[in-house]
């Protein structure tokens, strides 16, 4: 009856702004039987994957777990738990992601307050500074690890410039985790989510996420319900930590193996001899780019090791470089996105993706076909 | 630096209300390296699996995919794609299920109108008629086989009724689609969800959604943004079936690879031949517990076969049944929830946990647990 065939696609290498390759353990890892989400064995997975994430985001938050959902839902969760109808919200945007946090804002209700620079540069902390003079806003939110530009966001000024205007503050580091570091207590991050797809190399499905304190109490001050019933924390918590794990929705097993395995390999490698590893394969794909006249979009100081913007040289087309790099070396690289469209390329060099290999693969790969 | 072991949970026997147990193909599909939610071939898996949902649902739905997330998900896709505030919704209320679309329906800002009926009974057409009369409801919603109870619910006249009250009707098919058999077109189903885990044998973390154009262009024609950017249909489309794909949130690339295999199977066996089969195992596992004295708590004519809800007999404890059952024979089933919680066992006969080796399995241990 069936007309499809079993699945069977190439083996690609993953190099644009994820999903990242996956290591052949967590891939096993979901080939596992399942349990039941409710089975002993499975809190304890997920017990073992709090306690993981707690060491990722350097956390000692209590409510530190995975979304059963990709990044944005993360994103989503944060906004969603933590605004009330009627709040105000300083979103800083400097790329497509602080675009969508925008949006998810004022789908809350909430009061935008928008803080844009231009794409390719950092918001800079006077900036903020700035605006807070003239609003009040119950959180304030910035993308540590723009994926559509390439750019590192120095979080530490605009972390105290937001404390001290009494305001929560939210960080997106679906990019950064597990590739740079991120110090959620240090840095006293109140809400921060992230995906499992860059630097911790599993598959995409879940979103890292962990509340400080001050965050949890907020949500347990809450005047209305979540609007969303998936992402409700006051229930999602329940079944995360609380004292008798009480059924919310069926979660993601078998993605929660693989996120398992992954954490598991990231704290074996080490954080520091990652963030290394990730800094290292950059200075070499940068080097190697360079030398063929190519020219990053940040500063050289604010350049993401994991997510490398160039932009596309004089003369070449967009798609068919990338359309001949996937076709002819089953290489993925990334396009821009939004104003970057067409102008910009993004080269991934996430979690498993990032090796010495990879960097000279790609870097042979666009030597042939970029000759004239 | 770790001190996690790899993972490495008991195999057990599914026999709860899903997860149900997964194909090896199906497991083995999730191995497969990662290839990007842009790419060529992705693209293909995903149009796969629309048609091959398509064939489950037995609909001509161009709007059928899955949605990034558990079938609770994609009840909220369907409640917040199609109310905007100050709408009504009638909401059939017969267990657990129902009371979750009730809370969702409140959330999305809609005026909820409750028809309750006694767990363990279907819903009375000529209750929705009656109820209909008082009130001019955007929806009528109503849980096809509800996974709390064990009821199987008769759907054709109440979409009748629906439809000549001007309402489109929305039905929650996540235990039964692939069970037992759901005709979206024949029955005139305007929004339908599901999940992965019960009879389609696939992971839990995606969910099958199908809406009828007369859905469609409610949607359409909407004066407010979906509160949920994550859910929101108008978005979430261009990336399933819009001209260009756009990109919208990276898909569970490995959970699709999952639902594809899950979905081919299911379609080589072909669906009669699958619906027989979980006929036949229920009346196997019925026979088998009505000989030990178990009394089923929906009529005969009402039981759905995938999800066998019984009475815990007289003078048993229900935690230490279940527990010695998962210890001593790794054997899941499941509990009963809210009204049902320690009086009802659910005996899930789903997808690949609906053989004559996993009735015998379970009589077996239960004659041996509760021989006095």
């Amino acid at each position: 009856m069936s007309v499809t065939n079993e699945l069977n696609p190439n083996v690609k290498i993953l190099m644009g702004p994820g999903p990242s390759d996956v290591h052949p353990l967590v891939l096993k890892a979901m080939a596992t039987p399942l349990i039941g989400h409710l089975d002993p064995q499975f809190i304890e997975i997920m017990d073992n994957v709090m306690e993981m994430l707690r060491k990722l985001f350097r956390t000692k938050n209590q409510l530190t777990f995975a979304v059963s959902a990709t990044g944005s839902a993360g994103m989503e969760t944060c906004f969603a738990n933590l605004l009330e109808p009627g709040d105000e919200a300083l979103v800083c945007v400097h790329g497509v992601f602080g675009n969508r946090m925008s949006d998810i804002v004022e789908r809350c209700g909430a009061k935008l307050i928008r803080l844009d620079a231009p794409w390719g540069e950092p918001i800079d902390p006077s900036a903020v500074k700035k605006a807070l003079e003239s609003c009040n806003p119950k959180l304030v939110a910035i993308v540590h690890a723009e994926t559509s530009t390439g750019v590192r966001q120095p979080l530490e000024d605009i972390s105290q410039i937001t404390h001290d205007a009494g305001a929560l503050f939210l960080v997106d580091t679906v990019t950064s985790l597990g590739g740079i570091d991120v110090r959620v207590d240090d840095w006293e991050i109140d809400a921060v989510y992230s995906g499992t797809q860059k630097c911790i190399s599993a598959p995409p499905g879940l979103s890292p996420v962990s509340f400080s304190p001050a965050a949890v109490e907020v949500m347990e001050k809450r005047k209305t319900k979540v609007q969303s019933w998936y992402l409700d924390l006051s229930m999602v918590r329940k079944y995360w930590a609380g004292a008798k794990r009480a059924y919310h929705h069926t979660a993601p097993i078998s993605m929660m193996y693989a996120l398992h395995e992954a954490l598991r390999l990231v704290l074996e490698e080490g954080l520091e001899a990652r963030f290394a590893r990730h800094k290292r394969n950059h200075e070499l794909l940068r080097d190697g780019l360079e030398n063929m006249g190519f020219e990053y979009i940040p500063a050289p100081e604010f350049c993401l090791p994991m997510l490398n913007a160039v932009k596309i040289p004089h003369g070449f087309d967009d798609a068919e470089v990338r359309g001949r790099l996937l076709d002819e070396y089953n290489i993925e690289i990334g396009g821009g996105l939004g104003d970057f469209a067409g102008k910009a390329w993004r080269i991934g060099l996430m979690g498993c993706s990032s090796t010495l290999n990879h960097v000279n693969m790609l870097l042979s790969a666009l030597r042939h076909i970029m000759k004239k």
